[in-house]
């Protein structure tokens, strides 16, 4: 449709029809199917306003789009198309490792890849607009949704939600692919002790320079829709602060698409005491930017009174319907409002070959080897030797995580089928040992939803029996592999927690396998940076598995058994203990550093009784054979405006097997008038380095990628001596200096 | 001295004598006796400018310093008075409970009378300024300076500051009293992750609202000096914060006195990479506004080359040197140089009867009572029950904490000597049990000061002795006092820890003790709010002591034998677990909070497998006998601007014991433009309560009470409906409603 016809739909629509577009129900209100997750509530919504509502939450099929679409536009009125969006995080079916584990990948370009696919899934179930990516940078594992997360640095972050973004995206010129709704703006990440929903409270200058950016990133791509925060920033509701969605947003960053709340949050700023009521929650939520509100009756019965009232002009209600009928115009509803997708698209689309070879390459390349004492790993494929597989994740399907809400933990390959390929069927047994979690009151809090994630506790007798058969297993083995971790319920959005450790049950288990004296490698599967000390120690070797995506069992086999190198590098530091949190790599500097001060005794900035550091540190991580890092070089000590400063570092592999690198490079800025992070990453470069060989690697650096944000939100370069850090993670890295003359 | 004179004074000096003025040196570089605790390190000073430094640090003693101030006097030159400075935060000679403990008392009256006594017998020893109070509003209790904190509630502490600062300084009008030198400016408290000299970051709204509020009402009191923080605000280390010196404490709150540098904290601007290096510090601190470099060789060796180089101008180093000399003046140092202090002023002065007495009710009414279950406590004086008072500090003098520096244990009565007043000798045995710490790794890491801590451990043998001789005695017994807590370098500067419990061997005695099947009375000693869950289980009654001072065997007895009604109520939050750090009752509103949430299941702000809220609350305390609170009146419903309006409470005294009350009134505003904490202390009245009586508690609010700080700094009173919550504690109140007219 040409602008000026839909102009002319505009303005020939009735308030109550404008209001409609501006207010997205969830499929419970159309007698659809409903996989939303949220809290519940009545809304008190007439049936004409969801008549009239404008977009659709979390209804997926293209059997059942078709059949909602259909009766949407029989309905008398304007019959404009429904938009349908849906939480579409990390996959559509083909589910992917979670995003915490794609941002060890430290691989964009294979990301962006996996984001193409859901694109093209989704598009087939006929949706429209992906709730993605989760672009909210995170210092705090104990928040649950850190699982959604890339991690904790914000250029890392950035690269990841450009990637994401435009392979949603990128479909979207042949009239194909799907919207990407970057969230949560801004600063959901923040939440003070991890706590979910808590308040988020910092100053401009951190906010410019480590917040903002990976949204920022996502405009830059092409992200045609922003969902606001639920939380608060600096006492503002992100869903009702003007000057993050107006002057940041639209002015600075020429954001021009649609704005929607998150789920409830405008219905929220009267709990937040922000709003008198649901009237005046409509109000500044519009005010403030946001065009559609998600699952809340403030729009759908207040924006009418409040006209009335005189407080707000329709030509506020004008722009918001504008940027609605637009996206859905830009993606061609008016023209075809299925958009193609149809029965026979998901059979051909859905789960193909190709795509879960694709998961199959993110999964390894997800997976962080944390630890491989004495070289267990890899183990050799089809050897003599006996393999135990112990762990209540041993054989487990529902390793997706928690955002999955698409997908079918039946498609899963599980830990005990990938291996099984590797390992004669003589040589490979397969115990639970325990359940995941026996902690019956844990289901009962965490808000069990029986449909979607199984809740097993076995009775004490079996799970006597799973204990001994185990533990006989691995006394029979040569090599016992672990495989436990976090249950699904217990990361992801409301799955805060104060102790990040194993459920009791697991680290009991796997402390008696320790006690047998043969080797153990233990997989880990979480939603975030556990506390792995006591795993740790227990084990021989350590992989850090993630929620690893429906070829989780087929990513893990590769890596152990050595026909994929492990790449992994983590995105965000893991803790040595739960109490360190926040922790992250990119802490400003000290007046009282532990390493490089000179003061001796007591007084440094430290923790007494544990490490100050973490107890793995972002970009840390091992692959099979080893490599020496040469001393980096400079073409120049000195340079000016316009000029840049080329760093090269020879790195070599000085085994007889390829490994990946991700050569990392971090800088400092040793006096500024904001006081700077101890290092930060400025760059990266992931590449194969074969058996044997050297490579160089060159990065070249800019003055402008060395300034900073100052308490404006302000971007400013200044002069002064750089150092520039090389290496292979944060914590090990070769240094050298240069200046930038005034 | 006259103005005039004194200015005369000021443009005769050359620029090496004022800039002597701006250095302050500890007693080393005097050869004298020197207890100042902090980083050591070579400064490069000339013994020409240690000839012409203005004042000194940490010397004390009538004798010394008058040894100190005639050497100085004859040498060439101005003859310029020395100032002795000094760390006396909770007491000198006589030790009072920790000013975490003081907070606890809600008694500003009492805390007033110690700091008139501690400034008395600081002044006999020679001292002109206290580098105190020490008002850092705190939420997490990892940071170990909490210990020096009144606590987590801007009001609260506002009126410890108050008291703090107006006992120092009542008796400078006379010729007496000391100088009050209020610290550390701004927002020490807020370091990230309790971490110790770690960053604070934070929005212009919370500084105002939560942290600056004591800082401003230690000016209002008077404070005649300032000490900078050694941290980073918001990306600006505080030490060279133009706008907190400058704008706000200068400008804005009108304060006209002398700013000193923490220990060092010029010279750690380079560290911090805000200042290039020792020159730079120097410009960038004075710029700022810092008159006086404590202990670092940047104004003594920068200054001048600074005016040379042009950067700096002279008016600058005489502003600074003005202020130092008025405050000399002020202090009638010109006329004499050693104010009156004498050996034979502190043989009058220095820990007398009436000193102690005041440190022991101060210790009774710092002292909590978490717990009581079937009113064990109140003992019975003398009765035949037999008791065994077991634990590392059943009979330990160490209990004065870190920063009581010029105080001495030997003068300690211990919880032996206390409780043996109340007790018969055949009825009572005192085992050690075994010792407060058993990890030596413990005492390297915590930077042992050997001559002023004792850090004994027990060989093998003797700790089973110990042990068993507790056991023995424990099972012997009708009921069991154990004393345990946390050492003295365990908490106070750089004492951070991940870990807030009880040393593991002392939870173990516990343990063991708990099995015995008798009741047991747990007293905590320690320096900020432990993680007591365990402890709270093992026994019947918990009474937390904190460092309870020289006179807190005395203290204990008079609370465990009924002789004082315990009064304390908590001034910060006691987690339930580390991990839930920070935590402090007045957060903000979020909108899904837990507790009135209309949402069901999971999606609601809380941890998953934790408490959300602390194990005692903010204002939490139990006494003996019993009380009802009953229904709290208004007198009006809705008020304009200029009005008030009044809450009243009747409080009955329902038991046959008095005991006072501490009427806490809270308030909330339902609706602002930046959102509010759920509740917020503004008023609370401490009252004796006869037994038997009903006292009504009366409460005015106004509405200017009720505004809050926006993220300009501005002070504003929105109109609308606010609860005033009353009652015990933070946790149980009752709420009545009004409405402020627009």
């Amino acid at each position: 449709m040409k602008k000026t016809k839909l102009k002319e739909l505009l303005n020939s629509l009735t308030l109550e029809e404008k209001i409609g577009q501006l207010i997205q129900l969830s499929g419970e209100f159309y007698n659809a199917s409903d996989i939303s997750l949220g809290p519940q509530h009545k809304l008190g919504i007439t049936q004409r306003m969801v008549d009239l509502s404008g977009s659709v939450l979390n209804v997926t099929g293209a059997k059942e789009i078709h059949r909602l679409q259909q009766k949407h536009l029989a309905k008398k009125g304007h019959a404009i198309p429904l938009l349908f969006m849906s939480d579409i995080v990390y996959g559509y079916k083909t589910v992917y490792p979670i995003p915490l584990g794609m941002g060890a990948t430290w691989n964009p370009a294979l990301v962006k890849k996996a984001y193409e696919n859901a694109a093209e899934e989704a598009y087939a179930g006929g949706q429209q607009v992906a709730f993605a990516p989760m672009v909210d940078l995170v210092h705090d594992a104990r928040w649950g949704r850190v699982l959604e997360s890339t991690g904790e640095d914000p250029y890392l972050n950035s690269c990841f939600a450009n990637a994401m973004v435009s392979g949603f995206q990128s479909g979207l010129e042949d009239g194909k692919g799907i919207v990407s709704c970057v969230k949560h703006f801004a600063a959901y990440g923040a939440v003070e002790g991890g706590r979910e929903y808590n308040s988020a409270d910092m100053s401009i200058s951190n906010l410019f320079q480590n917040y903002l950016p990976s949204y920022k990133a996502a405009i830059q791509a092409g992200a045609k829709m922003v969902m606001t925060s639920l939380t608060t920033l600096n006492g503002v509701p992100a869903t009702a602060d003007k000057w993050l969605l107006n002057n940041i947003l639209r002015k600075s960053w020429g954001f021009d698409g649609v704005v929607i709340s998150d789920y409830a949050s405008i219905y929220e700023l009267t709990q937040h005491g922000f709003a008198l009521n649901d009237q005046d929650a409509a109000y500044k939520a519009l005010d403030a930017g946001v065009d559609i509100d998600m699952k809340s009756p403030c729009y759908a019965n207040g924006l009418k009174p409040l006209l009335e009232d005189g407080r707000l002009s329709e030509s506020k209600i004008d722009e918001a319907t504008w940027r609605v009928l637009s996206l859905k115009n830009d993606l061609g509803l008016f023209e075809d409002p299925f958009r193609g997708s149809s029965e026979e698209l998901e059979n051909q689309d859905l789960l193909t070959s190709s795509k879960r070879k694709l998961a199959r390459e993110l999964g390894r390349e997800s997976m962080v080897l944390l630890k491989n004492d004495n070289k267990v790993l890899p183990l050799k494929a089809h050897s003599n030797r006996k393999i135990a597989l112990i762990g209540p994740y041993a054989d487990e399907q529902s390793m997706l995580g928690l955002w999955a809400i698409h997908g079918d933990t039946k498609n899963t390959v599980t830990f005990k089928a990938g291996i099984s390929e590797y390992v004669d069927t003589d040589n490979l047994v397969v115990e639970k040992g325990t359940d995941i979690i026996r902690d019956k009151d844990f289901f009962i809090h965490s808000g069990r939803d029986e449909d979607r994630v199984e809740c097993v506790i076995s009775d004490a007798a079996t799970e006597k029996l799973n204990h001994d058969r185990a533990i006989a297993a691995a006394a029979d083995a040569d090599v016992i592999i672990f495989a436990g971790g976090e249950h699904t319920l217990q990361s992801g959005e409301a799955g805060s927690r104060t102790k990040l450790r194993l459920p009791d049950n697991q680290q009991e288990l796997l402390n008696e396998l320790a006690t047998l004296g043969k080797p153990i490698i233990s997989v880990i599967i979480s939603g975030r940076p556990l506390v792995l000390t006591d795993i740790i120690a227990d084990s021989d070797a350590v992989i850090e598995a993630w929620f690893p995506g429906i070829e989780g069992g087929h990513a893990l086999a590769d890596i152990v058994f050595g026909t994929y190198n492990p790449s992994g590098r983590l995105s965000m530091s893991m803790p040595y203990v739960e109490s360190q949190a926040p922790i992250y790599y990119n802490h400003l500097s000290t007046g009282r550093p532990q390493k490089t001060s000179q003061h001796v005794g007591r007084f440094v900035s430290r923790y007494t009784d544990a490490p100050t550091g973490p107890l793995f540190s972002f970009g840390y991580g091992l692959s099979y054979g080893s490599v020496i890092y040469h001393k980096p070089k400079i073409d120049k000590t000195s340079i000016k405006e316009g000029e840049s400063v080329t760093l090269s570092v020879a790195v070599e592999n000085s085994s007889k097997i390829d490994r990946t690198e991700t050569v990392q490079l971090y800088f400092h800025d040793e006096a500024a008038s904001v006081v700077q992070p101890v290092k930060r990453l400025i760059n990266f470069k992931r590449e194969i380095v074969p058996a044997g060989k050297t490579i160089n690697v060159v990065f070249e650096v800019k003055p402008k990628m060395l300034g900073f944000y100052n308490q404006l939100g302000e971007y400013i370069v200044e002069p002064g001596k750089f150092e520039l850090m090389v290496g292979q993670n944060s914590n090990e890295t070769q240094t050298v200096k240069f200046y930038l003359e005034d």
